[in-house]
């Protein structure tokens, strides 16, 4: 345990007193709020491997709770911080200025799966893999598959607007959420949004939420979007020499009227990197990887098969593998899974940006980011989601070697500024959280940071909610 | 010409004296400002046929003309209502408070297609139709096909969010809208949003002001998404003895995973509406007619049809036909083009709703309707797009009899009331306006109402900006 000293403590908010722990335990019944230190570490970290120690946790079971844990908190003005099971990669869900951590995970029931309207409702605490699994026994498919969505939760993946690797052809979660029940900061319980794909009654508070990263109100339920069960998927790998070619490969692709429902890749440092971990037999020599899949009706992703194989040895691939067993694509799609804790072996840590350019830039930028490789004479992998131009950039360092630390620092800033320069945006899928607040003013504007700001203050004027994110200190 | 009277008439807001009407014809040149009377008449309506003068039009040719216009609106403190062609079904165009309208037909060029990164920049003043025509011609395709698209605008199509029926597959407007720019109500000009699909930094106050009706500001650039041209379409029709039966079709079309691009259906009256102004051989006797298409490689939408065939005979379809050529493809959507005129055969004046319901309540409605056309005795027409349960619900009736106009107006609120009994919203894609804010307060709670009012207040604390819609009077 090593708290880290944050630098954006707001003004004015409390801490949590005992006799209003009191209070919040009389609301959700004494075994469900805890200042225990045990508890309290448990609940002070997530995926950034940063730790900020709440005052207290509480593990309510319903959104009429929820309200009353908010009432208290705009008498009491202490903050809070909604939390899933803290596997964001931003900090979201990170109590940095203490105060109440407000955990999902008794919220986590489907309320609905309906079949004739392709529509589900379900709790904030619902592990994304869950709803999968139970909507797909029904011959339904919800498309957004962030990398966490084993253990992530619907509440974190709709606050952050997850991707994932089918957004290149289903979109992310924005587009599946139809509508909401939120408790806004001063508990009142506002619902939002429709249970139909159209509707157009006021302005959008549904879309306004997703992705708020928590700072505008607590999720408490969430009515999705479903579409039926793709027949057949299959699964495919392309190497190439270089990076170009895989890059010119996803273009043409995309310009043959093909759109994968996967278009990840590997660049070299990963795909030796994933090698040495696992020895599955990966040629260490190709200079990028595509994992490509396709699904719809059999004959259809057969033919697609097809035309991708020809396609890729058409552009210069060096070798094109398709998957005819759930083994082998498992086999497939186990290096691509295994590059995160792989990386681990070149250092200690990592800082994974979350950039995304357009499709046809990502052939300069990964040259870009092989030039900052060379000048900095630091480790950097690439890969991520090449049909969406959402490259996972991981700058692996140890912290506690502050040369490293401020190589890599440059290297975000110089990283952040090409990719805008290049019409692009410093996250497609993690959020700002506190890891990318100080950058923020890089992509958003005064005027626009403003009207964000003046949003803010509608839904919270206290400051109580989730503070220290998005918005840059000061 | 005869102006309605407007009972929500803003207090403050200024008459634009001509010293005012000479600075901005100093801004944008003197052929491009006018006060004259024909000049004011011809943009005083849209297509509800509602009326009302502004005080002066304006055309400007570019954002920063744009924004000092606006600049002035905030020192002389007059309103400013946003117009493309005035196509809207609800008001949205209309200058209520009269003020100045300004009018974005000289803001009309397409300024990128980019074929590599599927993707479209756009002034709000193109023809839907005329973007469609471009990017089709270089094999991509912009789905979102209000009915009006061959003279609505994008700018108008974002402002209202609008549909048509290719939504049940492809979506609405919302979802190809990536980014904006949009000169907000004091004149400074934001851009929001981003040029690629995925994009997490901050709030989305680009979803905010897709659909926010020309209230928070004027959009001046559009970023969209388009997709690949589908290899090949497919049109067929289906007749069925009563609408239940051809809902049921239209769910099992679905269980069936089968998402056709339209799924457009004409209850009896429509049929016969449309039979006796076209004399094409619609039959008359039957009880609904559902018009199916389907898109995709050419294999797979020719399997597609066999499908839907033998779907729609096995659920009881009366007479199924397939289009081979384009001018069979065009005589299958004549009839669902001319519902529209054909309906004034029945009665001087319509009154047009845009209820969606979720797609299995659809019969349900459907029931309710032929109640009501009995219980008041009146005509009643639907159609509509069963693939997403957005259906037009079209009341005949003659406006200067009262006793006609009470009884419609009396079948609104039922139907409305009726429609959120179900899970549904009042509009799927015409907005609110001016025609159904008196009604929002069914649908939008009073928490949910306070804060769009707040969010309104952000961009426009003066209310200068398209008074007098969406929110309910006083």
């Amino acid at each position: 345990m090593n708290p880290e000293k944050f630098n954006g403590s707001i003004k004015g908010l409390k801490v949590l007193s005992p006799a209003v722990i009191k209070k919040i335990k009389a609301i959700v019944g004494p075994d469900y709020c805890s200042a225990n230190k045990e508890d309290l570490a448990a609940h002070s970290f997530d995926a950034t491997a940063l730790v900020f120690l709440p005052d207290c946790v509480v593990f309510p079971e319903s959104t009429e709770e929820i309200s009353s844990i908010l009432k208290l908190a705009q008498e009491y003005e202490f903050c809070v911080t909604a939390r899933g099971t803290g596997s964001g990669l931003t900090g979201g869900s990170l109590p940095v200025n203490g105060g109440l951590v407000l955990v999902t995970s008794r919220m986590n029931r489907i309320l609905k799966i309906d079949t004739d309207n392709l529509m589900a409702i379900a709790e904030p605490g619902v592990v994304t893999g869950d709803l999968h699994k139970a909507v797909e026994k029904q011959g339904l498919f919800y498309p957004p598959d962030p990398a966490s969505s084993e253990y992530s939760t619907l509440g974190g993946n709709v606050a952050e607007c997850a991707g994932g690797p089918r957004a290149v052809k289903y979109g992310v979660t924005r587009d599946y959420v139809l509508g909401l029940e939120v408790v806004i900061p001063d508990g009142r319980i506002i619902r939002t949004g429709v249970q139909t794909v159209k509707g157009v009654v006021g302005y959008d508070l549904t879309r306004l939420i997703v992705g708020s990263e928590g700072t505008l109100g607590v999720i408490t339920q969430i009515i999705l979007r479903l579409l039926p069960m793709p027949e057949a998927v299959r699964t495919l790998t392309a190497t190439f020499a270089d990076m170009e070619k895989a890059a010119e490969t996803v273009s043409e692709i995309i310009r043959n009227g093909i759109i994968p429902r996967t278009v990840e890749y590997m660049d070299q440092v990963s795909i030796r990197c994933v090698e040495n971990y696992l020895k599955i037999g990966l040629p260490k020599d190709a200079g990028a990887m595509l994992l490509l899949e396709v699904d719809g009706r059999k004959e259809e992703v057969d033919q697609a098969v097809t035309r991708l194989k020809s396609l890729c040895i058409g552009k210069g691939a060096v070798h094109v593998t398709s998957a005819t067993t759930p083994e082998e694509v498992s086999r497939l799609w186990l290096a691509r899974r295994s590059i995160n804790p792989a990386l681990f072996q070149y250092a200690p840590h990592k800082i994974n940006e979350d950039i995304v350019v357009p499709r046809s830039k990502i052939p300069l930028m990964v040259r870009r980011i092989k030039q900052l490789i060379e000048q900095f004479d630091m480790i950097i992998a690439t890969f991520g989601h090449a049909g969406d131009g959402n490259i996972h950039v991981n700058i692996m360092l140890d912290k506690n070697n502050p040369e490293q630390k401020r190589k890599a620092d440059q290297i975000v800033e110089i990283l952040f500024d090409e990719t805008l320069m290049l019409g692009g945006t410093l996250s497609g899928e993690h959020g700002v959280g506190i890891t990318k607040r100080s950058y923020i003013d890089k992509e958003v504007g005064p005027h626009e940071m403003a009207l964000m700001k003046g949003i803010k203050s509608v839904f919270d004027p206290k400051g109580l909610m989730n503070p220290g994110k998005i918005f840059p200190e000061g």
